[in-house]
């Protein structure tokens, strides 16, 4: 891996790279679909493809659910056996594990839980799940970390962070094992939840071990935005410029605009996907659900000019009544609108970069954005 | 329209025609898929396009109750609504009637009923009928008909040919009236269940109205197998040679192979998309479910050699993944190939045609098709 920056914002920490990964080169900042089970919901990977995407994310505690390590193992990869023949970033399971299984408990050597499928019982350590996303053949992998909701004690923080700290270390040594063929890398995710000494402390002792990138977990995890944009600049001061950096589980145009002002490059949600399968989609001025009787014998498309499959094939009112009659190509054509949207937005950002106009184009993308009043947020 | 016959097989009544409607041309035999809602379920519109569909089929009671006929007639049509550029069949809501509507009364005039989906009370008569599909701008449009289940008494049998009759004849007169820049065609329908000299009246009684091709309706509707063939043949033989004839809702590869056997041009069955939606697929040894544990570390796509996307670029075990996983990819993929694999099939019988080899093709085919047992149906 390398990794090469291009130009900076010279108003912010907004930077543009390069990021050279074993399935190609991509420009960042960048913007991940996520891929849960190694399939973006409702896209071909061809329309992933067109748009531009080279990199996705997938969910590892998911696939080592189903269909399992040694399966994705024997077709030689995610990769090979989504047929995605472009960069993949893996998460660690550890966000997952929290939020999904029925059952959990995290101990010195890892965390142990019931599957959300089955209810069967699981050990994953920090060991393990380097092996996993190396038999996944991952571009981009990340350690088994302790993700805690925003509302918890001092003291359970620091155990989180210490836990977090100590498995970064032991994925390290997983990962420098030798595997031929394998050339993905390694990501250390800071924790330290929403106190300031503790962000600072993760940091810095997840930068001491030299990996090539960061991560930052713990934020937008349901505390209010303002304190997400105070814990984020917070945090990334502490982080080496040179390297990649990761903030996971954020995607709507307002968190990214933040992301890349404080000097993020790669970001991911499920949230652009999620929210079109409900038909609410992206415009310049914020969101709309096409369901609103308001679309219903619009002849316009969701935005005007958009190069996406469904805006430019289809109207506000044939896409309503898509959702409205329950058709699958309904969700599928919001969803490629989503994608294509904050990609064409992040691609934007990058141009806006190179000609020191960000803190610029980050005010007039917002002004618009929030123009409409209550639509400005997803989900209305 | 034109329908020109360009083969006629010599061991049977099978023949091969070029059906010039008003979006274009097209070979016949031809298999049309459904899109109840001015939707394929699962694909593309570029999909179908570039599989070489050039005639789907849209169900006039769906399209009438939602979004109704002001909006698609505000937009010139089905096919600017759509953004289908090729030929669309619409059937007139005849037969959902009477499986979908919690109520219905039929009357001299019309069809009384409760919609599906709100309980909203409406009629259709055959001028209606007639009307609606003029503002689809249907190319190819169906009268209003009586459907009629495999068990009902003679009387009753009667009732409802005679009724079909009548309702013809109104049709073709409402059809008749000039409509500026509308060129479809209207068939009339055979009905008189299962008793065979019903099914001659009523063929014969269409026939006198000379109207551009015939359809026969009420095969397919739960009788037996060999009823249906018997049906089958004993009705063509009353139909003109000249005209196109569609057989309506039938589009498995047994019953298409009867079909074309008896001289059919036309056929749609929602079927195809139906069953791979819960993960069933057409190959030539017959069909397989891909949720199968036998499939579960599959390398081989779902048929060897096959073109279509899903074959190209996925294996069977990616597949049952994503059916195991609940992925929209699943029946997305899954919905490609069997339309493909029908398309693919028709595209082969019409040059068997042309090749006076229709009756060696369709006992090879059915000899593979059947040679896995059990799995030779549809749904194992």
């Amino acid at each position: 891996m390398k990794f090469s920056i291009i130009d900076k914002d010279n108003r912010s920490s907004a930077r543009r790279g390069i990021l050279e990964l074993p399935h190609g080169n991509l420009e960042t900042p960048v913007f991940m679909p996520v891929g849960t089970n190694a399939a973006v919901k409702g896209l071909h990977h061809e329309s992933l493809d067109n748009t531009g995407f080279k990199l996705i994310l997938a969910n590892t505690y998911h696939l080592y659910l189903r269909p399992g390590m040694d399966l994705i193992d024997d077709f030689g990869g995610i990769h090979k056996f989504s047929n995605w023949n472009h960069n993949i970033l893996t998460d660690s399971g550890g966000f997952q594990v929290f939020s999904l299984a029925p059952f959990r408990k995290i101990k010195e050597d890892g965390v142990y839980f019931r599957s959300h499928i089955d209810g069967s019982y699981h050990t994953l350590t920090p060991e393990k799940v380097v092996q996993l996303q190396k038999a996944f053949r991952s571009d981009i992998m990340m350690q088994l970390d302790v993700c805690t909701p925003p509302d918890i004690s001092y003291k359970k923080a620091l155990e989180a962070l210490e836990l977090t700290t100590s498995w970064a270390k032991r994925s390290l040594i997983e990962w420098q094992k030798e595997t031929p063929g394998y050339a993905g890398v390694l990501f250390p995710i800071v924790q330290g939840n929403f106190y300031k000494d503790l962000r600072k402390r993760s940091a810095e002792e997840i930068v001491e071990l030299a990996l090539p990138g960061t991560a930052i977990g713990g934020l937008s995890v349901g505390e209010e935005y303002s304190k997400f944009q105070d814990f984020l600049s917070h945090t990334v001061q502490f982080l080496p410029l040179d390297k990649p950096r990761y903030l996971m589980g954020i995607g709507t145009p307002e968190y990214i605009l933040d992301a890349v002002e404080n000097g993020i490059d790669l970001f991911d949600c499920v949230l652009p996907t999620r929210i079109a399968r409900n038909s609410t989609v992206f415009t310049p001025e914020g969101t709309i659900s096409l369901k609103k009787a308001k679309f219903a014998s619009s002849h316009e498309p969701i935005v005007e000019g958009c190069g996406c499959r469904a805006c430019k094939n289809y109207s506000r009112a044939y896409l309503r009544h898509l959702f409205k009659a329950g058709e699958m190509l309904g969700p599928m054509l919001a969803s490629e609108h989503n994608l294509f949207f904050l990609h064409n937005m992040v691609a934007e950002i990058r141009q806006s970069i190179s000609e020191n106009s960000f803190s610029a184009y980050k005010s007039n993308f917002l002004k618009r954005y929030n123009s409409a009043g209550s639509t400005g947020k997803a989900g209305n």
